[in-house]
């Protein structure tokens, strides 16, 4: 099945925002072996859109459009396709029912504008939206498929992945399948020269890439069904005999989430004390549904005050040690412990940057304390990178020494 | 001038990069009052390419492309450019002295293939690439104008600054400049029919578009470039008038660093204290580089006994109430205050799901609590979408509540 994909907004052609849903959907159409061979912008604009929607009938039976599904004037994808087909718009009673429920659940009243939001070429079979007010849809009209997204990708991956990808999974016969193995406490190259044999195959492929402070690698194999499954195993377990422990997660998993299922499994709570991170470590724990079961404490102290008032730093070790410090780490990680009557305290300070270094303790500097029932660990790092960059980076180091602790793995 | 811009290369189709090229050539040429009608991404195949210079060539004068100059078999941007222009490829002594000059700074011998880059369309004005081996080139015919450009963006990017940006400028006389408005608390549907009159207009443009729990308009202005600050200045008065002040920020300014400033700006400080939000409001003030001067402690109460030990709220009022509560919020907030010592103190707590709903207090029910020296206030919201984007918002709605006290605006 040959593919191509329509992007319809002014604001692409402007280069306000960049097109980051032909990226996403070209890599799951990709997963289904579906060729993609075009990729357009144009904007909301009948009569170039109606240009765009010709050429690609003409040339490919898998036409994908997103964006211009809004409730405004500007939004006309679903007008243009509809008239471009000479299909008449026809209202959905359910999709108008949904409208309706959804400004009554947000405590707003729709205006006559959103139930244009209703209305769809006939015979289109309707994609609801749970994620804002513009359903897509699905024609299929003389061998041709099109599928009708909304822009906003919080709106267009979910559905996609709901109702578009088991749809056209049912066109594909060949399978391609990946499995990402997050690695953690090792550069690229140094991954690269470990495994470096297993990088020569062609089926299943394996292939290193950097993401934001750690490293994966991706085994992909291509074949049937049954098959692709045994043929990834075969080399994970390879790549799994080289990295041992330093592989923390396969897929999308994020470190966050090995530890708080790490958590509940081993019957564990984690209380946490920040500093430089200033809420990141708590953000990122409280992103996983359910951490409640496992995390009831978090303390942003974020002057020297605050550390000794509401966590009892002393001020004896903030005096002659210094707010960044291996000192008031191990403080910090010990008494929020106490504090939230948890089995593990988690704890960052140090100077995320721009400003705030010495050449003593320079941008970059993070200590992480690690408060367990036997012990205490401080780790020093020192990173590089802007203040988004040193911040990530010590929440990774910092729920890294929690895993290793829980999976019964050497921590320092 | 009417343009488009084609980018060559399958990794684009496969969804392995996105096109970053397509948005910042875009952006500039805007600045140049040429309008751009289309990107197409196609991959390194002859025959598709042919297809889209030809469908380019009919619709536009002129014709950007990026990428597919590079040494390999793959690359045949400027071999397929020839061949549908009828053009020999002629080789350039200079650029090939070029090539043999960069593999001696990198001390390194250029293969044959190399050599392939010092060819051109006869008549082609070259443009030197100091950060590669690839030249990109211009050329005129018949009234068009092709720019060839590589794909790397720190290769394109200076090529474009310093030899395409002066060459276009010649055929311009105008400039577009947008500002672009941001609005919390009206949804997209109500904005555009408070502005509408103003969204008839030609130039200036102002054209709505939603954020992630924000609305924006956008005005652009084409005109001399002394006449076009004015033009936007007059027309954002006017929305200006209309929308008061669910305008929050201009531009890419966040909600968290307006709130930020006006804190400094009026030398308040703020505590936090987080139920369902679990450490995003604190991680938002915290990127701000300098938060520490206007907020020392954030506390996350992901229990009721945290938000009874370390906040002091009352136990009755859990019991009778709830942790979802406004008496819970109200309590959190100035509790939190006072053991910050701070001058303001902001609270959320709710249910941000997916699980944890119940008809009384459905997932989506947010208390946002902000005390003040003179008053609490307490509101309560009702939030559709996921749990992130639940937890969004609630931040964006309580520092709204902060924005509005320190601008002296109305609260609730």
């Amino acid at each position: 099945m040959r593919g191509e994909i329509i992007s319809v907004g002014t604001e692409l052609l402007l280069g306000q925002i960049v097109n980051t849903n032909a990226k996403y959907l070209s890599e799951r159409l990709a997963l289904l072996g579906i060729d993609i061979y075009f990729h357009t912008n144009v904007g909301d604009n009948e009569e170039r859109l109606k240009q765009c929607l010709k050429i690609a009938y003409e040339r490919s039976e898998l036409i994908i459009t997103t964006g211009g599904l809004g409730p405004t004037v500007d939004d006309i994808t679903k007008e243009t396709i509809a008239s471009f087909l000479n299909l008449p718009l026809v209202e959905s009673e359910e999709a108008k029912q949904e409208i309706i429920n959804f400004f009554e659940r947000i405590g707003q009243k729709p205006t006559e504008n959103n139930f244009k939001q209703a209305l769809f070429p006939a015979g289109s079979k309707i994609l609801p939206n749970k994620n804002g007010t513009a359903p897509g849809f699905i024609l299929e009209k003389e061998g041709k498929i099109f599928v009708v997204l909304p822009g906003p990708p919080s709106e267009l991956i979910p559905m996609f992945e709901e109702h578009v990808y088991p749809y056209l999974k049912r066109f594909t016969s060949e399978t391609i399948k990946s499995r990402v193995l997050k690695i953690f406490g090792l550069g690229e190259s140094k991954v690269e020269e470990m495994v470096r044999p297993l990088l020569q195959g062609s089926n299943p492929t394996v292939a290193p890439l950097v993401g934001d402070g750690y490293v994966t690698l991706r085994i992909t194999a291509k074949g049937k069904e049954e098959e692709v499954h045994e043929m990834i195993s075969q080399v994970e377990k390879k790549i799994r005999e080289i990295l041992g422990d330093y592989i923390y997660a396969v897929d999308d998993e994020e470190m966050e989430k090995i530890v708080i299922k790490l958590l509940q499994k081993r019957g564990f709570t984690l209380a946490t004390a920040e500093s430089c991170t200033g809420g990141l470590l708590a953000k990122k724990i409280t992103d996983v549904p359910g951490a409640s079961k496992v995390f009831n404490l978090g303390v942003v102290t974020y002057s020297n005050e605050a550390k000794e008032k509401v966590l009892g730093v002393k001020k004896s070790t903030l005096d002659v040690h210094g707010a960044v410090s291996p000192e008031t780490a191990k403080e910090m990680a010990e008494n929020v412990r106490v504090l939230a009557k948890s089995d593990l305290g988690l704890s960052t300070t140090g100077i995320a940057g721009p400003s705030g270094g010495s050449p003593e303790k320079p941008v970059g500097l993070v200590y992480v304390g690690f408060a367990t029932p036997e012990k205490t660990y401080v780790k020093k790092l020192m990173l590089s990178g802007n203040r988004d960059r040193i911040r990530t980076r010590s929440i990774l180091h910092a729920f890294d020494m929690v895993r290793r602790y829980l999976e019964g793995r050497q921590i320092d």
